[in-house]
């Protein structure tokens, strides 16, 4: 089956917003085992919408239109997408009610221009959007089924995932449920992680199983498509893949679908009734940004200390400062670490001390990270080197403390290889 | 002049990457005064970038092509561009000693793959890349003259506004010199600093100068485009309306072209020789890691202090937390400022502190801001409900914070109309 997608708009066409909704919609149709062929980008143009949709209509079996259905006179895509098909507009009297009741729930009157959404071309078929006034619809425009879609992301995420790919899979003649599990993990490269887990698709017998990356620096994340009659069928077909993803990088997974490393330190912690404490340098208070917005944080946040400087880490933290190595090594982030945990009586301390080379910024500027966590009864440090500019260093920094800190609280060992280390002393 | 964009390659077209490549274009074009009139994206697909190339040929009079330029079997585009034009595939022999150089100035040696880059369609125009090996190039195809350039952006960056940029206006006939002049605000939306500034373009009596917005919360960008025959011409056009957007709407920019918010704070703190300490709680040190990694923050940032509980900044800062009012107020923010800046020796204290209110995140979830500036001599401080939902609070509050410090380096009222506050209490 070929899909297409058609995006509308001045404000996308000019590059000024970017355009998420596609690679959202490309991603999510991936995942669900569908595939975008073709993306046509156009203005709030009669002329060029009525174009776009001719050719897609010649050429596709599906296509999802984004945007153009608000309630201003430069959303065009019921009176362009009815002039394609030959049809007239006609008011759909069961959306307009909705509107209305969707207004007066929230205490508000419609507008009366608000009516042109519930304008729908003779003949179509309407989509579902329960978050929002613009009516979803679909239709067929030469050889191909339309599904048009609303610009507002929370709006569109929705109605393509619940509406439309329900739809697309009974066109493409696939009546089998898709799951994606995801993997999330700090320290191996994609490539790397891509060579250990080699074959694993094969422990699912019938090729039902497909491995996917999607690297986004510092973390990477790996992705199992698993296509299955039912929920119980996935599950038997993913459980010997899943098991063999653990045993072969389980170290390096730091959160699994939905969770992030934060919230995977945040629940570890409250798990265990503890507390925390970060002292940070050039990182300058993005570890400390990752855990204290969460909710729950309260409870096991409790202070942050932030400077470039260790002489004002020592005063910060009461410590006697002549007794700190200079350059930063691994026992001065134990000695930080034990005196921050001291100091604030918490259960957990978190130092993450970085030494930033001198000079421009260049790709191959980097900075010595020096980390160490403590607690009452002990205190683990560990130290490399990261290159890549300065931002690379604070992005690398950031999450290779929290990352060491998620290790402590899982009983893994801190200390392991990271392919993202120019030299390692330990 | 019509002009078309097609961007090439799996990656971007099954969103595994996020396509800025486009964005980054259609703006550069926006800002010479040239638009983008239609965009396509297609995979590394033989078929579709034939007619991809085909249909743009047919349609516009100039396109840029973007990726595919690369050493591998699937980087398709010049071979695709010869087919295309009905011609053949020679190598470049000036291409392939400029590669040979740039790999050995590196110290390492060209893989004989590399040698696909330096194949050309015959009687294409070179159009250089002086940071990668990918070869740009120019030919007609059809009736539109074609520019192909490498997905790796800061080798499109450059060669966009340096080598294309050019041409575009010597083919669009357009002989005039462009400058883009950018104002940075916050605190006022998109809609009514549009309003407010009505009637500057006129100020300019030919029509030489264009107003354009570009909104990301919590900032605003203010854009005045203007063509003149060279840069005197430019200045003289756009000194009247330069001054009258300062008069208009002068306190609220923070920063002008590429300055940003945290670098003129740290420039005004380097200027008069003084020390910064930051204290926040909800913003979990966002506010401190805008400032502490910038090259210089070395010699002003002295401290960072983050804690969710009033009673534990009162503890950091060696202050009596009894004294502390509850909920937390203006007042409260002043104390924390004022201790904040004894207790570590600065010269300003900066602290924002949030009360978030409680409940599920929604979009009409908001915080109480209350936020202080100390110094030697005196204290300023502001409240404000934001709203929006948790992120959003946390995003204003940055903002306000870093401006309302900003304001009072530069003499400017620290209390003035903000369009993102609920209620205001002065």
């Amino acid at each position: 089956m070929q899909i297409e997608i058609i995006c509308t708009g001045d404000e996308v066409l000019t590059g000024k917003i970017i355009n998420t909704n596609f690679s959202y919609m490309s991603q999510k149709l991936e995942d669900f085992g569908l595939s975008v062929k073709w993306e046509t980008t156009v203005g709030d143009d009669r002329e060029d919408l009525l174009q776009a949709f001719q050719r897609a209509g010649e050429r596709a079996d599906a296509v999802i239109v984004n945007g153009g259905l608000g309630p201003t006179v430069d959303d065009l895509s019921q009176e362009v997408a009815a002039q394609a098909a030959g049809v007239q507009l006609v008011l759909n009297e069961e959306w307009l009610a909705r509107m209305r009741e969707f207004f007066s729930r929230r205490g508000r009157t419609m507008s009366e221009n608000n009516t042109k959404q519930a304008m729908l071309p003779e003949g179509a078929e309407c989509v579902d959007n329960p978050v929002g006034t613009a009516c979803g619809f679909a239709m067929t425009i030469g050889n191909a089924r339309f599904f048009f879609t609303p610009g507002v992301p929370r709006e569109l995420h929705r109605m393509l995932e619940y509406e439309i790919v329900p739809r697309l899979q009974q066109i493409s003649g696939v009546q089998t449920v898709i799951h994606l599990k995801r993997f999330h993990s700090y320290g191996l490269g994609e490539s790397h992680v891509d060579a250990l887990l080699k074959g694993v698709e094969d422990l699912s017998p019938d090729g039902s199983v497909k491995l996917g990356f999607r690297a986004h620096y510092p973390q990477l994340e790996t992705k199992l498509t698993v296509r299955g009659a039912d929920d119980a069928d996935i599950r038997a077909k993913l459980a010997p893949v899943e098991q063999e993803v653990h045993r072969r990088i389980g170290h390096y997974i730091l959160a699994e679908d939905s969770d992030t490393l934060e919230g995977v330190v945040l629940q570890h912690l409250i798990d265990c009734e503890g507390s925390l404490t970060i002292v940070e340098t050039f990182t300058g208070g993005q570890i400390a940004a990752r855990i204290a917005p969460l909710p729950g944080a309260e409870a096991v946040f409790r202070r942050g200390v932030v400077s470039l400087h260790a002489q004002e880490i020592c005063a910060a933290l009461g410590m006697d400062g002549s007794t700190l190595p200079d350059p930063l090594t691994a026992e001065a982030a134990e000695q930080v670490a034990q005196a921050a945990r001291a100091h604030t009586g918490t259960t957990h301390a978190l130092a993450v001390l970085v030494t930033i080379e001198d000079g421009v910024d260049r790709i191959d500027l980097g900075g010595m990270i020096c980390l160490a966590v403590a607690t009452p009864n002990e205190v683990i440090s560990r130290q490399s080197r990261l290159a890549g500019g300065r931002e690379w260093v604070r992005l690398g920094a950031v999450e290779m403390g929290l990352d060491s800190l998620r290790r402590y609280l899982q009983g893994l060992p801190v200390r392991e290889q990271n392919d993202f280390e120019q030299t390692q002393k330990v």
